[in-house]
């Protein structure tokens, strides 16, 4: 049973897990360094406790305790109630959701491991955007990718925004982290994978008419520049979803990535 | 040729359009009743002027006036040149991007001219989120959606923020806006349009296997409620995308308006 511990001071060395929320910097050495993420909003929170991340604290107003009794219940850890003036002057802003819970990070599966029983994954290379990263795990879950593969340096999916732009999905779909750039793509090419490149050249494969053989991996690339050309020239074939030629004509001549990582979950779960 | 005036008082008077521009109120007030619209950053303010939309000043920090030099020498308006901390305390934040523009909005043309000689529209309800808007007209400008119709109460396209995500394709794209909700389906049925209202609800029928007649128009509800009940019904055939039977078992049982967006206007203009 948690227990409820009245805090006032924003200083309080208790709330250090939640110092500066949107101060990106700050919170990617301290969560590394602590090995904690930050889940915000009762839904959220849920989510990540029932997928089995051990709580290190809660903080919220005092209203927000009662919908959360049930959960609380279950939960071995601090749960500091404060004034929403405090939990604004920690985090850094108004914090509409209520409630806030750091969580201690588990260590992510072996990419062998994932991808072991799965025919359909995203493979994402150096996405910088968290939203975008929260985003492309709400398509993968919702249209049923069996798992994420992130190059080393793909922004964080337990970012606190990615985890509240996916919903939650990042605790659904089963994700891991590539040790290295390099040969990340033999691995999983010798796992009997496809490797189809998302590139906005058009002069590639269209989408619904590339080759989806039993195991297939999607590639995705940055948000400013796209895939590498190592990744490109590395992967089995360039596909494109086909832009109109009026677009084209008038340089709209891309999507954005989550709108082109959801046309791709959609063909790629429907074959 | 455009006036180079420099400016350094944030409270001139001739730098009111620029006022506050995160402040989606006051801005909404600002730009009905001074029928003006803020495009920001050099390629959104080519396309705006290109489009034909009448500068009706700019702001910038010197640097930018060499390379909209060209721009510039067409526009006749005043360009005020200003230290980037002016540019900031009118602003309300930093204008990364740089140069800004205020331009007159034109009337928008009626749905029956819009819709004249399209196949695929969009038509949107009630969204709220300007970047969503932004978003989805992207979607539709890069796959070859014809034109986009407004409800009365769909945020505006025109909006700084939308404009800015969709990278300017809400100038590329026909729009126009339904004078009035109830009956504005009844017009675009009585011009041959096949109404398909894309929900989450599993028992719809699939997007990929949905009537797509000569004329079909995909209607698009709000962020968090979708379509009403009213559009619902009128409508001739509900969609869906279907969902993975894990992520409805898991909870995640919907995408974001714009990935679903995304997909819709993929299947729209593939058939």
């Amino acid at each position: 049973m948690a227990r409820l511990v009245p805090v006032s001071d924003p200083a309080d060395p208790r709330l250090a897990d939640y110092t500066s929320l949107r101060d990106v910097n700050l919170r990617k050495s301290l969560e590394a360094e602590h090995g904690l993420f930050i889940a915000e909003g009762e839904k959220v929170i849920r989510r990540a406790v029932g997928a089995g991340y051990p709580p290190r604290s809660l903080l919220m107003a005092e209203r927000w305790a009662a919908p959360l009794a049930d959960l609380l219940a279950g939960v071995d850890a601090p749960v500091y109630v404060a004034p929403d003036a405090t939990v604004e002057a920690v985090a850094g802003f108004p914090v509409h959701r209520g409630a806030l819970a750091s969580l201690h990070r588990l260590p992510l599966p072996p990419v062998a491991d994932v991808i072991a029983g799965a025919r359909r994954l995203l493979v994402l290379e150096d996405l910088v955007d968290h939203a975008n990263v929260g985003a492309i795990f709400r398509c993968a879950a919702a249209l049923g990718v069996d798992a994420v593969v992130l190059a080393p340096r793909c922004a964080d999916p337990l970012y606190r925004r990615a985890i509240k732009v996916s919903m939650g999905a990042v605790f659904a779909v089963p994700h891991a982290r590539m040790p290295r750039w390099t040969d990340g793509l033999a691995g999983l090419r010798a796992a009997g994978f496809t490797l189809l490149a998302l590139t906005p050249d058009q002069a590639a494969v269209p989408l619904d008419k590339a080759p989806m053989g039993d195991r297939v991996a999607l590639l995705l690339g940055s948000e400013g520049d796209g895939l590498t050309s190592r990744w490109l020239a590395e992967a089995d074939e360039p596909v494109c979803i086909p832009m109109s030629a009026d677009a084209l004509a008038n340089g709209v001549d891309s999507l954005n990535v989550v709108a082109a990582a959801a046309i791709a979950c959609h063909a790629l779960t429907r074959s």
